[in-house]
């Protein structure tokens, strides 16, 4: 079945075909600066060379149109027809507390993804753009929503609540949500898988660790905490985002800048993170080359961000009374050996041993880079988001069929 | 030697006279209102009822010359003359980057205080101001400062910054400076006195929860981390202090209720917390009480509670890369027994296992509350931050003699 995935941002558009009986990407892109002007398109088919164009597009619907003339184009595309895309697979980031899995889209789903719009204003409105503009273009494609929140709907109310008036969370529903949710279930999910244990009877902390970066504490497969709340801003320090703050910064530094809180909440979205600290870059591969060649700030930014990932890694533990495995995913997680290496080290209360040389040589692939004696088993797991997506889209219409 | 200790907030003064060779409390007190209507005055001699008056303060200097007149009053009075004050101690809140132990004051001491005052607006003026009134109506006696940040001076960089742009810090001193100094400080040191450990090859985690709560990693005497920040809002969920928040909640709790950023600070200052959970109050005897009749937002205020303290331990653990010792102190950590049972429940994989009938036993004195093959001692260590004034203050006043 050849699912269409979709993640569309306010200006932005990202997509992959992906064929889920094989799970390969069939042809992948970017529409960029839609509604802006000097648009960009990009197109891979498989086997193929990447396609850029400069293109203004004014609106979704037209990006959408564009994927879709690529995907059938006579001579670089990859399908015949449109008919060959069974469904679109929506990546949406906030499902509220409505939302505890994925959902066939319908009339009453867009009305409840709208009414969580308040909760990610910059980005429910653009799914819903992503959703309409497919309805239009291929009204008879079914859609499913993945939501990013939906895996942390299993916390239980003393891990979501915040220390705040009760009624707030009451009128407003002003509680912890998580993000990465496809991922930290799918990682969960295939490390008990990898190592041999019963999903159903094991605490797992997986660390989604990408320039967004998330830690959840998965019990029997179920998420029972995660570092990101209300929004993507809490937590760990990550590319660009400060994670965890003092609340009394926000307004330290509105009138030390002369600023409003939306734009300091700017720059702690935007300007923070490593990228803050360091001064330098949101990249971690720009910042482990800057530290090779001693630039301080860079090492500091990533030891800030190592020393934080392994203190929710401990306050995880607490949480779910022990740990049976630790997983890394996502570009740092996957990559990073210094920053896993430099994690491990606060670690060996656990009984885990960094297996320097796995750890080594485990870059981008699956693998065990603990000692084997170690108590806890710490593994790589890559995730990959968009197969989840299509995945669950791919689950969601066979159900459907059935009936 | 007999030690005035004062604690000056902007309206009001608490005092504890204590002879510091037996470290008895020689009489203590409050002045309630300063430069407000309504004021009150109360004074309490050992050994003595509590007296209380109203009367009006128009300022701290007035407040400060009740308290001397009280202490040497013919009647109930408890010196002969103020000649037997050998020192006044002062309790500062924030020390910020210049103040690494307790000061003697001087016209220096005073500017940096000054200088701190931005970083705690609330409190540093009206310490000055009672330091002035003392250097005013005791011309001859030394003072001596005690700041509840100077502890905290050994964080290392990677747990003292936070993600934001570092010229922030550089600008700005925006970092976590941590309060409660001078309990954690005892507390660690009693901690190791009291289980026969080393104290210079320690790791130990002193929880001081009371109205106000923070916890603090202690490697060999020194603080590494500690979970209040550049104020007191940020860590665990307080009496009536949020604690730990997504950042991004502020502008939305602002949208949300039209209030100001000041005005949801004072909000997360002063009504929320355990207050703002429960609905009911902000003391923790309270919620116990109520707990007790069923009332279930006071259990889950108190849930909330315990599992972010849990959390904290955890965290603090990966950062000392084990732990020896974990102290509990301050009203709530002294005598909520089923606080710390909750809090212990989640500890069982540093190989702690909580003693029932010590922990219902120790309430508001020393004792271990682990089993006797618990790998981790856990013990209740009562704080007394009066008493650790004076100590220091003295500490400082003999050693200025020696020279």
């Amino acid at each position: 079945m050849d699912v269409l995935v979709i993640n569309c941002g306010s200006s932005s558009l990202k997509y992959q075909l992906i064929n889920t009986n094989t799970e390969e990407v069939l042809a992948s892109g970017l529409c960029d600066r839609i509604g802006i002007a000097n648009g960009q398109f990009s197109y891979k088919p498989k086997g193929g060379d990447k396609i850029t164009r400069n293109v203004d597009m004014q609106d979704h619907e037209v990006a959408i149109k564009l994927v879709l003339e690529a995907l059938i184009d006579s001579k670089d595309g990859i399908i015949k027809s449109l008919n060959e895309i069974k469904a679109t697979g929506h990546r949406i980031v906030h499902g509220g507390e409505h939302f505890t899995h994925s959902a066939l889209v319908n009339d009453e789903v867009i009305q409840h993804i709208e009414e969580c719009s308040d909760l990610a204003p910059l980005h429910n409105p653009a799914h819903l753009l992503g959703i309409r503009a497919c309805k239009h273009l291929m009204p008879n494609t079914p859609m499913v929503a993945v939501f990013d929140t939906a895996f942390h709907q299993s916390m239980p109310p003393h891990a979501y609540i915040y220390g705040l008036p009760y009624e707030y969370y009451e009128k407003y529903k002003i509680r912890r949500y998580g993000f990465h949710g496809t991922s930290h279930s799918y990682v969960s999910k295939r490390t008990a898988e990898f190592l041999g244990i019963p999903l159903e009877n094991s605490r797992i902390i997986t660390c989604h660790l990408g320039n967004g970066s998330s830690i959840c504490a998965v019990k029997n497969g179920q998420s029972i905490d995660t570092s990101m709340g209300l929004t993507p801003l809490e937590g760990l320090v990550m590319g660009t985002r400060s994670g965890d703050l003092d609340p009394a910064i926000i307004d330290y530094i509105a009138q030390k800048e002369n600023l409003s809180t939306k734009e300091v909440l700017n720059i702690l979205n935007k300007k923070s993170g490593v990228l803050g600290i360091s001064g330098l870059s949101s990249d971690f591969r720009d910042l482990l080359a800057a530290d090779e060649e001693g630039n301080l700030k860079a090492r500091f930014a990533r030891e800030v961000f190592a020393y934080r990932v392994a203190k929710y890694i401990g306050a995880y533990t607490a949480a779910l009374v022990g740990v049976d495995a630790i997983a890394f995913c996502a570009g740092v997680g996957e990559n990073a050996k210094f920053i896993r290496g430099k994690i491990v080290s606060h670690l060996h209360f656990l009984g885990i041993n960094l297996d320097e040389s796995a750890n080594l040589e485990t870059v981008g692939k699956e693998g065990i880079i603990s000692t084997p004696d170690s108590k806890v088993k710490v593994c790589v797991i890559p995730t990959n988001e968009e197969l989840m997506i299509a995945r669950d889209t791919r689950e969601i219409i066979l159900k459907t069929q059935e009936h």
